[in-house]
């Protein structure tokens, strides 16, 4: 099933060099509030066809950005390959890579010999596009909480807003695991004659009740830092580096699987063989590799887009939203084919989510296919396991056939 | 399998009061130092025999005391029978009843007409026996975060000295869940002539690394509260409840499990059908479920005495303590029969952990019992899952014959 790594390192999309573009129009949100101006940042990869036909949007998770392939041409200090995986990808390689480089350039899974493909920073980010650490017109300072509560209803509007600015009318597919396969679900529910396929990997129509709570815990741990000072951190000095620590530690563990973790670290300790008898220094290399991932991701992320895009998925309910409760109802307008991949030891997006998805549209007599790969490494599969997910996806675009 | 309700609820020990006694010797720890004075907290149920061979000793876990059945004469304000599971039980009938009230008196699991049960509030904790909150001899101020670090051994030694203060030599039984547990398995292991039998309840012989990272993310939370002001928050008129909340939501999530949480709230709103758009407030039943917990959790229980319990668990490892890092050879000189009990949906203390035990035991030919109980709850099923484990222990307590 895995190819040669050598197919997969062949292609690079070279050098780039994030972009940004200023929407015409307000977006009107589901809160009821509109937002003006939007910016959105965006990266692209290939080659737009005369027809613009071969269009592929990519949508990032919790964390990401539009830097997803590729070397950055002027890396952001805070830029990593860690673009909202668990794993950070740090060795000298990596250094400004894309977070999905593995699966866009010439010859990988979405081929950039063919397709255009498009990224674009969420609404809400914090890494070019419009969100909280944004310029509010109405007061001159960053929003802050003041920043309306978005969805992903909101986040897809934007990219279609966006995708209009570029005169894109069609997409050939919309792809993206975790919280980008929301997005992707969400193209294919509210713009279904403008979406040809869709590849929500590791994603979910409704995240379940423990990924609700962890979600929670995550931002109540930034929330009840008081350098978050009600949201308006911004120009202070101070920011709730603790707190959004806290956040990424529960995250971190979330994305990956207690067998993961038992091969990566076992119970092994820092020194020697025997504990310090410390309470406050890291024993275990599993509790100090912790405190490192939270201290790098302070460094790079604003705590209120956590916050704002942690509330955007917990939201998300596609059966509520669209469904009336029924996620059949929901799905009927859907006219996109669909690939569904999920991961065996993912428990944050378990394969049975996406399963719920393929029976709904398998019932509703739509193409649909679902994909369990067996892995070991949790939610973060969707970022480590591109060797077997590229032929899947390959053959599933190749079945779209020349337009 | 079960039995009916009317034989658990059948008998109560009564109205009992916490008592406390102070051991004559210091106490020597792992960490090299010695502890002195060391009261420990009590409870006693059913009759000493004139033999003094019908002790079985009871073992909490992380959070609970030394009221571990019947109803407490004088409830402290801050005591519910939560005693460390997720579950508050604080229905009007369950006011200052025994954490393990279901599973201790006449005709229960441990049966008081026939054994007699000694609880302990286990060292280093807030309910009565000596732990960070106490006053430091040396200073004349809480211990705070110069209390030693205490290992599962010295809980199991304090034990040890406050049975020989009561001149009880031998245990028929040690046997608690979780960080009980642990204990049981380290008395069998540290004391073998001198127990008949334990049972280890939801426990482990070495927390897996998700475990330890739980735990690591829950005391950094306390940790980074500014009000923890490196454990020396008595007296200052400021507790780091805003970090032990968090921690407390972090535990509450890994007691219970995901089927659990999805019967018990599932992704029902808190008002209406449709979300408020909020990032501060809940809006789901199990956010606001999760607050609601954490509040009442910071009322009761001591921020220290959590780093302190919490350390103590991490660092439990009976093969690297005991055998060389051979489980096997830590558990060659174990003489008490054991029955392991654990539940199929904790995924904290896995079956797998028991397992391990079980087939260590059984490949030395020691007489070794392992059940699993299906059970949706997670690890909190050892306080919830009453009428199943009580047959189980009953029949194991009954193998023992009379001495």
């Amino acid at each position: 099933m895995s190819q040669p790594a050598t197919t997969l390192a062949a292609g690079s999309v070279g050098t780039v060099e994030t972009r940004y573009l200023d929407l015409p129009e307000p977006v009107h949100l589901d809160c009821g509030r509109e937002l003006h101006p939007v910016r959105v940042a965006y990266e692209t990869y290939g080659v737009l066809s005369p027809q613009r036909d071969n269009v592929i949007l990519v949508c990032h998770a919790l964390s990401g950005d539009a830097h997803a392939a590729g070397f950055a041409k002027a890396p952001p200090a805070q830029s990593t390959r860690d673009g909202f995986g668990a794993e950070e990808r740090d060795g000298a390689a990596g250094k400004g890579l894309g977070w999905w480089d593995g699966m866009i350039g010439p010859g990988k899974a979405f081929d950039t010999d063919r397709y255009f493909v498009v990224s674009t920073n969420l609404l809400g980010g914090c890494r070019g596009t419009t969100g909280p650490s944004s310029t509010d017109p109405a007061t001159g300072r960053p929003y802050g909480a003041d920043f309306p509560v978005i969805t992903v209803a909101d986040m897809v509007r934007t990219e279609r807003a966006f995708l209009d600015a570029l005169g894109i009318d069609r997409l050939a597919a919309v792809a993206g695991g975790s919280l980008g396969g929301m997005q992707a679900l969400e193209w294919a529910v509210r713009y279904p004659d403008q979406v040809d396929a869709i590849i929500p990997i590791a994603s979910t129509h409704a995240l379940h009740p423990q990924g609700v709570a962890w979600n929670a815990i995550a931002r109540d741990a930034i929330m009840r830092d008081p350098a978050w000072q009600g949201g308006s951190y911004h120009g202070t000095g101070r920011a709730p580096d603790a707190g959004m620590g806290l956040a990424r530690m529960v995250g971190h563990i979330t994305y990956l699987s207690a067998p993961g973790l038992e091969e990566k670290f076992g119970r092994r300790l820092q020194f020697a063989d025997d504990v310090r008898y410390t309470i406050t220094e890291p024993e275990f290399e599993v509790e100090s590799y912790l405190r490192h991932q939270a201290d790098s991701f302070v460094k790079r992320f604003d705590a209120n887009t956590y916050l704002y895009t942690s509330r955007a998925l917990t939201y998300f309910d596609l059966a509520r939203q669209h469904g009336g409760g029924s996620l059949a109802r929901a799905l009927e307008g859907v006219k996109a084919r669909t690939l569904l991949i999920a991961f065996s030891s993912d428990w944050l997006y378990p394969p049975a989510a996406s399963s719920e998805i393929a029976e709904a549209l398998g019932g509703l007599g739509k193409p649909v296919e679902f994909q369990v790969i067996e892995a070991p490494y949790g939610h973060d599969c969707f970022l480590l396991e591109e060797a077997r997910q590229t032929p899947i996806i390959k053959e599933f675009l190749a079945q779209g056939g020349p337009r």
